[in-house]
């Protein structure tokens, strides 16, 4: 199992989920509340009542503070108990951890590890998500493998030949070689495949309106542990413009381990007044991450069932995926 | 997780459930299956056949015999095997246990221990169930959790005002303090809240009829392991009569580890006649205990997730279940 | 649990079952993908991508080769990598298991073990399945438990009158003792049971027209570790002609540990060209096959929630049964 990275910020949700409804998720397998002051304040607090551990989610949000459904232990926004069934006095110990959160590009990150430390981290961007001129669809998938088994997906796009022919996959990218750099001191890997003169799959070719072949680039920059982009552009071959730019965002946050959270997002800046190039591209692209979903989750069962210690046979493709885990590795570590 | 006391006395049953089929129940880990003779007397047997393990409850029942399903071992209602296949020597060793059994107060009571020590401890009673005069309705409902969870759940009734507000609870159940009282020599934990001038909620105000505030005594007497009464008293504030009595009864029954048989009551000695608040008491407790069961499923997948050594905060209305938790090691390193 | 034999032959499939879609079968814990070339020949190899270990069933079959779904490294019939993404030089470890097959009496037979040795050891034969003359009804079930419950099962037809009662067992198949004999050196376990007059069940009644009472003869042979027949011989008492001759194949392939593949067949000479005792016999066989399943089903449950150690008694008709355990504890062990 890929080790989980704490001291890190993840994206625990859109900010368009938290409202003042109570909210669960699950986070390098800490169990997390998340809601909305009256103010609109995001807030995320332990989802676990320090007086017999009842999910506060399973509880009600009355004003600014979280009433326990089970026995009435209510929590402020600082996770402080300020008050209990019975007496009047509330032992000190009586709080849940308060979680920082920023909310920025659209998303709500959260901070894993130690709270006093969380400035000293910058909170990755993606600000083509929430720019002007520019226009997203998006969405999450759970998937039952453990994270890393998306990180590879993402950071190796020879697959989209074999697993997404006909949607974003031509041969083209499957046989063009990558080139991988590694930005140890950043922490980012960058991989790139330039296609000259490529067939255009039907995601470009629908949204685009190019029906001959294109020249396209992929340029990934993984943020690790989280934050994936993949600065797509496009052209018809032979002229340099128009150059059509998609931007396509994954926020891979791990839930309990072998669960993993898939934010997906595909930005793009043009056609983007046209509502039906924007279903398109929603609906299309929900299918081709159901794909991965699909083909991860067996993945995952097929690993469970393999004895210890089972080889992988790596590539040049790998390169990227590889370098990925390494970092990985080294963050878990710190 | 609560460990299981032997040498005790355990509901297994309620008697009208104990017929001519033979049915499945498993105690403190215990298969066991269950039938009344031709002569109307409920036999209870080990639920594994001495052959291949085959369960008996798949069996047939033969006059007074259990005839085992997969190759005809059988058994009469002292366990011993009176016919094998293929041979007519049956081997000195063919017998499976057979459980001493009472029936009374309605329940049928198995003894989980040596049974030549049963009759060294009384079986405990709830008379109310059968008396003349009082009118029962009941249930059971399995419980997927720790039976000590459910044991934790009744003798701290503060969560009727989160868990079963609007049904059962009102603020004044968790802000009344209550008195606790144990009886280490008899196996008895007594929890007390008397409220003088409480809301009436649903459940009291549709059986009895009073529609103002009213005085309401809830008096638990735990006869630890298996039994729990609740003697609630209400009457109209400022006055002494009428005085309505209702005993409320558990028989807390551990299954499997991590599950229980969660045997209710509700009797009463008003309104015997009245058909209506007869089916009203039905139905509404049976959600009432849904409301505990989906709660109590809930809690113990979460405190599954929870890492080894997790800890509780306790407060004071936590003095009865506490008690119960000590009173239950004891018996069980008895 | 039955452990497991390897270096030995195991029917992994129908002959008719196998085509040109990719299908995926567990032996002995060895995850397979089996499929026909173009020419007609049965090929198997390991279901893992030497890559990532995805499954290869969920691949595309290219002509003869195997393109795996996920990023498409290619395999040809020996199991051998034939094309790889990105790249034309292919690693030379890049291979995948290519297993020994043998397709015979409408069986596909695999070998699970050192390949080089496949040729020491002769395939078990049941040519009445496809031999002229004969008419065959088969299936094959799955059943989760150890592979060892169903060859406990198969040994002991004394199971028949308790579990089978109605369908193919009589009071007399438990009561006739049986005779054992074991071939240690052809690695054959045979029991035999003649009932000199005995009822007719209604599988036979209903297939031979028979409707007083019968001679009956059940002759095991169990081939260990996976080839058990029964040689079934009815006549009418007190004539010896005509005699219907029944042969009941079953092929016992251990799947994952806890799981088995229950291939069973009926074959007989008589009534052949008969299309309605045909159809009557794969009906009334898959229901008693489906008898067998659901009490093994159960009894792996059973078991599994056994503590440690459990004891078995066992009596004469076990003798068969305890012999084909020595037998496969002594192939497991060599």
């Amino acid at each position: 199992m890929t080790p989980f990275a704490r001291e890190q910020w993840y994206v625990i949700a859109y900010a368009h989920e938290v409202g003042r409804e109570l909210m669960a998720r699950t986070v390098l397998g800490e169990p997390i509340v998340l809601y909305r002051t009256e103010d609109g304040k995001a807030v995320a607090l332990a989802d676990r009542c320090v007086h017999r551990r009842y999910p506060l989610s399973e509880s009600a949000l009355v004003g600014d503070t979280v009433v326990c459904g089970y026995h009435g232990f209510t929590y402020d926004t600082k996770g402080t108990c300020v008050a209990v069934p019975g007496q009047s006095r509330i032992p000190r110990t009586a709080r849940v951890a308060a979680y920082p959160l920023v909310e920025i590009d659209g998303f709500v990150w959260i901070w894993i590890g130690d709270p006093a430390r969380a400035d000293e981290t910058a909170v990755p961007r993606a600000e083509h998500l929430t720019a002007p001129g520019w226009v997203t669809v998006k969405g999450m998938e759970p998937i039952a493998c453990d994270y890393g088994l998306l990180v590879d997906n993402l950071m190796d796009l020879s697959h989209e030949t074999y697993l997404h022919g006909g949607y974003i996959g031509t041969p083209e990218v499957a046989e063009t070689p990558i080139t991988t750099e590694v930005d140890a001191e950043a922490g980012v890997v960058r991989v790139s495949r330039h296609m000259a003169d490529a067939e255009c799959p039907p995601f470009y070719s629908r949204s685009t309106g190019i029906d001959g072949r294109i020249r396209r680039h992929q340029d990934i920059e993984y943020f690790a542990p989280c934050l994936y982009l993949l600065h797509s552009r496009i052209s018809p071959v032979g002229q340099d413009a128009p150059l059509f730019r998609t931007e396509i965002t994954y926020a891979i946050t791990p839930g309990k381990p072998g669960e993993v959270y898939d934010f997906w997002a595909v930005s793009r800046d043009f056609a983007v007044e046209d509502a039906e190039v924007t279903e398109f591209l929603a609906k299309f692209n929900h299918t081709v991450v159901m794909q991965d979903v699909t083909a991860l989750n067996l993945l995952q069962r097929a690993l469970d069932a393999e004895p210890a210690g089972y080889q992988e046979l790596s590539i040049n493709i790998d390169a990227g995926g590889l370098a990925a885990r390494r970092m990985l590795a080294g963050l878990a570590a710190r």
